[in-house]
């Protein structure tokens, strides 16, 4: 039996806390796929489509039976078309908790052919995410902890701070 | 004893949660007011107040004693100055359950005429909600199992795929 | 169009909490019946049923429209029996918006004739739970602003303090 | 890549939810164990091990890939000791999802060879728990709709009812 | 021992509850020093820095012990510059609890030197925030319960009601 | 200004997280009282009161302006007497909030001469809770990460493993 997994999202930039979420996917299932949406309805990027697909390669560069790749249109037909059949996400609190399982359903009256499991980070990592980091980033304060050195020169960069 | 409620709401667009709600509340009311905010002060709404307006009105065509109709200014200004004694909302998630809360103190505050009574649609709706129909829609995912036909295709139309 | 109502719940005791949303309830539906439950699943209540009914009566005996009964049995069989249309639940937290939901599903799937409707206490009220008004009784501290004068005479006999 | 999961509970008595998640849990990995905590921490069950046994092996004996056993001690111990990869848990709601995040940052110090993956039941199941099930069952509900004929007979029986 | 705190925010108008919270904190701390961020990240604030800052001296006037200015830049950096060891929030709601939680690790991870301590205001203030006040006001609803008069005339005048 | 705290709870035993906690009260008031409820109201605990006690001052013996008591009767009226301006606690998960809250509240109505300030533990230790180490230990899984080694011998002896 070969399990292949979407690790969907926006990605902007990758952090820490999605490569902890990869590292313990790839364990658990054969091939996993991280899908970068080209553009999330909810706000405009900080980077471009190929900026955040270039970091996310670099971060999971020593990672075997992993892929990065951007897609447009809608996840549950992304996962679909290539076969993927779970869809992965990481749960760190309880707001993402709602929104997580109202599209879980959405997404299960779309097609029946895919299913969504939730991984948790490590506690080490359960309070970064992109926004607060783009945000820390943008008021000139330390994200080392936070990010590879690769997005922490490019956020600087982007941040005039570079 | 009469009790007129009020169902507030921006409906962009109206979903088969809505309806649902509604047909609970006149078992419960003797008349419901569907008011479909003009303006909503977060975001601008995909369809105009017109559009919103005809959608629940063809959606709730074979409901008695409910009636639609778009407001603008105070929501309790609106109930109190229409008799209406309750005011309806629909509870489906716990993001929803606190602003729906600070909103029945604030209410609460302003007027002490007006209640809010707190409904649940059937979990066949739960995971519903306009901002994910709008936004399934524009992906080109199928709605029809969230939304009345003429809903789906207007919806399909303002996304560029009717 | 006349709907009755159902309040139903332990009321170990009835506090000021459970009087203002009785209060609110009568400017809603035509008939409230507050039942107690006998026999509540999970804990021994710590006043018998002739008392809490005795407390409840004593609390609400100036509102019109209210009657106060014990029953034993599904909560929705009662409803159905008594022809009360509505299930009264009051939301304070979370944790209560949780478990009533549950419980307002499984509720709809025993029977489509009755309908959960939530209301809010007043802000002033929102901490008030009877188990901790137990609790602050039994070691001694002021329970005057949290409930009626005859349920804070019992409660204090009770334990041993009156 | 063969990966094996535990799907550790009480079951007291197993729900269609349960079943559910198991239909669910057998396409994304290679074998399924659901295991039956003997003794849970909390409270006495209401059917002796051999029992829930006998209910879960009844219920998912159509589903290939799948063991019912119970088992006594830490679950990560029984995970570790049976090369069970992933511990699988169903999430309904935010209390379950706070109790098992602590529950699953514990289990990663106990030890890094078993992951946590989270499924979601179908939405027509979420408000079904085994404890409302049995409190329906002990006051004469009719519980037909939430689990197997097999378990109903035997809840019947046990509440003095069959 | 002298402990001096920083209460940060955008303050956009101050309200009742957080004047509130600060006469709280000075019971606690020697010194609160009330810092309003000159552009908050996620939105435009409605009233410029100096009137924000203009709004919360008049409001705290009577307050010993307190300091009112406008801050630009990492708040850890702001405490940790001006020796505030103590950083305060206002905690009324979980998604309130969520965002701070996530908040006060990340500064944490940034400096060890500045902690972080939840207040919670009296109950009679916890349904109001400054976004539901701008709203209110923008639709002419009386806002005179929740912010001091000054903030009040000020609130019109910029909605065209003044 | 002197302000002496107090931080109340079972501690049955006292773990890492609370010692965290302590660590970090003592940079922000004078004097931490750790007082140990005699006879906690929902459970019996594990330990007697003077185990319980004996354990937080070993735990914490190098901490300096740290006391560690028994109490009995309310928390408030033991803050009171004993002229302890603030009571802390740690908050952890969103369900200590609720709980957390009301009793803030209950407790404000008691007194106006304390106020409850809450603290978070480093998110090294946020998934340790009291009860889930008591199982733990009885399970026979290894709690050298939870727990000072003092009271790990001493829940091993009591569970029968030491």
């Amino acid at each position: 039996m070969t399990v292949s997994a979407m690790y969907p999202g926006t990605f902007d930039p990758i952090t820490l806390g999605h490569e902890d979420l990869v590292r313990r996917a790839v364990t658990l299932f054969d091939r996993v796929v991280v899908a970068i949406a080209a553009n999330p309805s909810s706000k405009a990027p900080m980077f471009s489509l190929e900026e955040r697909v270039e970091f996310a390669r670099a971060a999971l560069a020593d990672i075997d039976r992993v892929e990065v790749t951007g897609y447009t249109g809608l996840t549950v037909d992304f996962a679909r078309k290539h076969k993927l059949r779970v869809i992965i996400r990481g749960l760190r609190a309880i707001s993402d908790f709602e929104y997580e399982f109202q599209l879980a359903n959405m997404n299960r009256h779309l097609t029946d052919e895919v299913e969504t499991a939730f991984l948790t980070p490590t506690e080490d990592y359960t309070y970064i995410s992109s926004s607060l980091v783009r945000e820390i980033a943008s008021l000139g304060g330390d994200i080392s902890e936070f990010v590879s050195p690769e997005v922490r020169r490019a956020l600087l960069k982007r941040c005039g701070r570079g």
